[in-house]
């Protein structure tokens, strides 16, 4: 695959099939893609952790807040929910911030989860006691982002942004909208 | 080339054939990858700069620290300087913060250039007010990155990490040697 067909299928996806599950392996080498990929001062403070059965799924689920744009919606249904996730921890006895380390790691395991036939999303708004606690993360972690992944059912359509309005939504057929801005908006010239 | 070998290849490069020059386009089309990439709450905060000639390489290069680890080495000589940079700036109208948004765009941006035959360094060590001045920079956009592009001419080393130490190094044949954790340090248990 082209790279920039890479790019272009790795959407925020949030409807699964969740009987397609992702094995251990598969996980393993997507975090082997943040691995190599830049750190900050080569620092690499960032640890994962990776789950993919059911049981494991279930209990990670509920810290998570899904599409604050959907209102009416609470995130994806029983039989639509992620098959896997990366938890993306920052180590503090590394250091003291991670900067945009947990950015870059996680557009590379997005990038190759796509390569790998599957698909995701990046979640920051995390329930970060009730996971700590149901993980039992020890406080020398800060949870920094929480990749949920599975195989993608949704359709997702960018749209051409239209009065500077950025939130994405549903239309009657569930293809989820995503409005993004023109490259002419994003370069600039002084 | 299969994604995790654009991953492997894509090294933090500072040494460059500075005569090998990076056209308008393919530094809109990188600017387009980071474009399609995922962004905070959909806000698409950042905007970008892209600069080519010698002239404006040469206005921007001042305003860079390279490679903090290498005590007695200044950056690139004449010769081996970046070719192109794309300068990434948080638009402080859009959002208030820009999470991780610019290392998203950023990996994007370094992959597609390794595609694309190119490599570079992610630079967050800037002195920015003295590269706000030289390139007219409104006070409403806040420096992010800057990402120096070229085409690479030094060979990068992955080494194992010995007793904890991530300081990158250089031997006498000039290869830049990066010590980097294992996959089993980096996936934790509890």
């Amino acid at each position: 695959m082209k790279f920039k067909d890479i790019v272009f299928r790795t959407r925020s996806y949030r409807r699964f099939d969740q009987s397609s599950r992702i094995d251990q392996g598969t996980l393993e080498e997507l975090v082997d893609l943040a691995r190599l990929s830049a750190s900050g001062a080569n620092r690499q403070p960032l640890k994962y952790l990776i789950f993919n059965t059911p049981e494991d799924c279930a209990r990670i689920f509920p810290s998570l807040v899904w599409a604050a744009y959907l209102n009416d919606w609470n995130g994806p249904e029983e039989g639509e929910k992620p098959s896997g996730y990366i938890i993306i921890l920052g180590d503090k006895t590394i250091a003291e911030g991670f900067g945009v380390d947990h950015g870059i790691a996680a557009q590379s395991i997005m990038l190759g989860a796509t390569e790998a036939g599957f698909g995701g999303c990046m979640i920051a708004s995390i329930r970060r006691e009730q996971l700590r606690n149901e993980l039992h993360i020890p406080e020398r972690f800060e949870i920094l982002l929480v990749l949920a992944l599975g195989k993608p059912v949704e359709n997702i359509i960018i749209d051409r942004i239209k009065d500077g309005d950025v939130k994405y939504w549903r239309d009657d057929n569930k293809n989820h909208h995503v409005p993004k801005r023109s490259l002419d908006d994003l370069i600039l010239k002084f």
